[in-house]
């Protein structure tokens, strides 16, 4: 597990001004990593790995390829690391074993603190554009996609709709459950999702229908890429797990939930959400995560303790993640009046049942093999209170509870033209906020 | 949908005597594709690009490369599709739209034809290997791999032994049911298995136990690598789903039974399955299996007719598959004893409820974008008959009804050093016999 370093001093300060800004999610404590194309170049034009400072984005191969880093690894040839910063995807970062990703950090922390020298900041300039001009990609090459179901308040909610006498199974707080995703429908932050159509049968004494679908949701999660994977056949300890986790973005698990209550059983979800997952385009290292590490989540008396394999110290003391996590709606009518988008809930992954290295470590557990870029999510984030219900299932308790907007419509469900926008930060007191940027997706109509 | 054309005819014979074998699965009607490494080369040494006939390996590249396909193509500049051919998977032929292939196929055909002139048959000999000197690999570069649950005589049979009052759920008859699986552990036949670790609950009283899983099982299954994919938002209507389907496999989707039964609910199997998956080399294409179609499963009157998107005549005539499909085990104890390989089910695709053409259709129905290479599979295939149950789980209903195999051992489920060997062949009456090879695999201890 990172520790926390001079890296992570509040007092830090950019001479990029807008990172120094305190409501930026991007200081210079931050530097998450991106793909990025630059707006206006072809769409062949080749994608490149990128670094967010406050509002702009530093191209890391250029600065690489003009030796700015050279001074800050170990080994002093560049030859040796230069192309790790050619590819097309963050793969080779998130490969890169983390004393490496340490001095990269730290060299990043060097060229952009306030204090470079006037000559530095010259030729750090030359690889900055601001992020308004840039286009996103999914930061890395994807092999499998993982989700799983790690909030209790979540499971509880989702359980006691359709078996009210037994909302939990028995098996909860034993395993981290988990299900494989769809990996080639995972799109960047921004891209428009389209209505799916699927098989309906809200009338049980009917044949179902094929029509678009009419409970269209969106729920709110942390995804976290793997770093080093594993060969087939071998697991990976607890406390190694941390090893082999690069960073967190923001998930959309969209999900249609008339799909899913008709198709579900026994097999689980299928069509009702591999129509799309959007993901944001930033990957926050868990070497900036440092400060904000807490323990996991606290069980009650009465509870099982995890299986030895998925346990020890270290992960209990600080295997959680204290990140705020938000929802805001903002319909084609509100953007039509001006309306600011609309806060849905608030929630926290500190309140996850399980932690991301818990999920690592049982997924590798029967010796899956992990590949370097996989994605895995936490499953939605809930809270125990109402306001921190991380998607509209429960937020309108299956639409039986319409929420009421701000432009005065209301919504059981996503309606055509609705924008889903997540937003996640860290505060921590004694340290500098940092964010995770944005994961929005605006809904289309089916075709 | 490919019609029968003068590569099926069943007099054509090869100067490859062994191809004329009755015997064989490689006859030059089949001309299966692969992915292969020359054995004692490194294993960083390129893997090339093949084709079986008889028990030779016919290297694609080098005979493109020489031109002797040259007068094959429509257009003989030779540039425009050798790079096709000097790839690290097979996902270029898959891509290559089906008119190429028949051409690729015709050229085939004729260069391996007995009629071949002598000079043409020292050119091809030259990119000739023998089937036993070659190292196979996955053929294709999977990026996601579903799982579908298209027997309905297994789904009965499962669904009986935990649901005796109600077998099939209710959308069974509406939906081809599936879910998505492991990509990164697809492996070829012959890898060993090493037995997976999990939790286990085999008493309700007491908490779970980490542990080797005790009821290790096999699923026969066909599989299908998608051809030409669909882009995100874009359906495949069923008229044109062949027209997706690069060919098939043979595929054991091997299956802890225990650790399924305490994980699957709610969301579906997970570690229980994505240990590992083992999969056949060869490719046998859409175009060879031209004479082995056969109509859709013959529904119930009772049942409901598919959903239109799910339908056409196309589909209802043709869409079928009649591939035979076998399973053998082999103990340590019979390898020792000299004991043939024990036949342990015979089944056939054309029992499947859905076809493959409706798999793919319903998997692009919501607008799911599809990639080449992509493998799915139809779930266990089982028949009627209890001779054509297709896993051990139902050949031994859960265990309760013990195999005896001619070594005077029994089973339940397999145990370290069985090796299961599955087997597929199309037969019918006017038309040679092709065979899909074989899937192999062997159980190790768990370490």
């Amino acid at each position: 597990m990172y520790e926390i370093n001079e890296t992570h001093d509040p007092n830090l300060k950019s001479w990029v001004e807008s990172a120094n800004d305190p409501n930026t999610d991007f200081p210079i404590q931050n530097l998450p990593l991106c793909m990025f194309w630059k707006a206006g170049t072809e769409h062949q034009a080749k994608e490149k790995m990128g670094v967010a400072i406050g509002d702009q984005i530093l191209d890391l191969e250029s600065i690489i390829g003009r030796g700015l880093l050279d001074r800050f690894f170990k080994d002093d040839d560049r030859e040796k690391y230069a192309p790790y910063f050619n590819f097309a995807c963050l793969n080779p970062l998130a490969w890169m074993i983390g004393g490496n990703r340490l001095l990269l950090r730290a060299g990043l922390t060097f060229l952009l603190n306030e204090r470079a020298s006037a000559d530095e900041r010259g030729e750090v300039q030359k690889s900055l554009f601001p992020s308004s001009d840039v286009i996103y990609k999914v930061p890395t090459s994807i092999s499998d996609y993982t989700d799983f179901y790690c909030s209790i308040f979540h499971a509880t909610n989702v359980g006691s709709m359709f078996r009210p006498d037994n909302p939990l199974l028995p098996n909860y707080k034993y395993v981290p459950i988990g299900y494989h995703g769809r990996a080639s429908s995972i799109v960047v932050s921004g891209t428009d999702i389209q209505r799916p159509k699927g098989q309906n049968r809200g009338d049980a004494e009917k044949p179902p229908v094929f029509i678009p679908a009419k409970n269209l949701d969106y729920e709110m999660e942390l995804g976290f890429f793997v770093g080093n994977g594993n060969e087939l056949g071998q697991s990976i300890p607890i406390g190694e797990a941390e090893e082999h986790i690069f960073g967190v973005c923001l998930v959309n698990d969209w999900s249609a939930r008339d799909i899913q209550a008709w198709e579900y059983q026994p097999l689980g979800p299928f069509l009702a959400k591999n129509f799309a997952t959007t993901i944001s385009p930033f990957v926050v290292t868990m070497e900036a995560l440092a400060p904000f590490r807490t323990k996991a989540f606290e069980r009650d008396p009465d509870d099982p303790e995890p299986l030895d394999y998925l346990s020890d110290e270290q992960n209990k003391n600080f295997g959680g993640l204290d990140i705020n996590l938000e929802v805001y709606i903002q319909t084609e009518k509100m953007r039509t009046e001006n309306i600011e988008p609309h806060l849905l809930s608030r929630s926290n992954t500190k309140d996850l049942y399980w932690t991301i290295g818990q999920m690592l470590t049982h997924h590798a557990s029967n010796g899956c093999n992990l590949q370097t870029g996989d994605l895995m999510a936490t499953g939605t984030v809930s809270g125990k209170e109402k306001s921190e219900r991380g998607c509209m299932l429960e937020l309108t308790w299956r639409g039986t509870e319409p929420l009421t907007l701000p432009s005065g419509e209301t919504r059981r469900f996503l309606e055509d033209g609705d924008e889903v926008i997540m937003k996640g930060f860290c505060e921590r007191e004694g340290f500098r906020r940092i964010g995770l940027g944005e994961c929005r997706g605006r809904i289309t109509p089916a075709t």
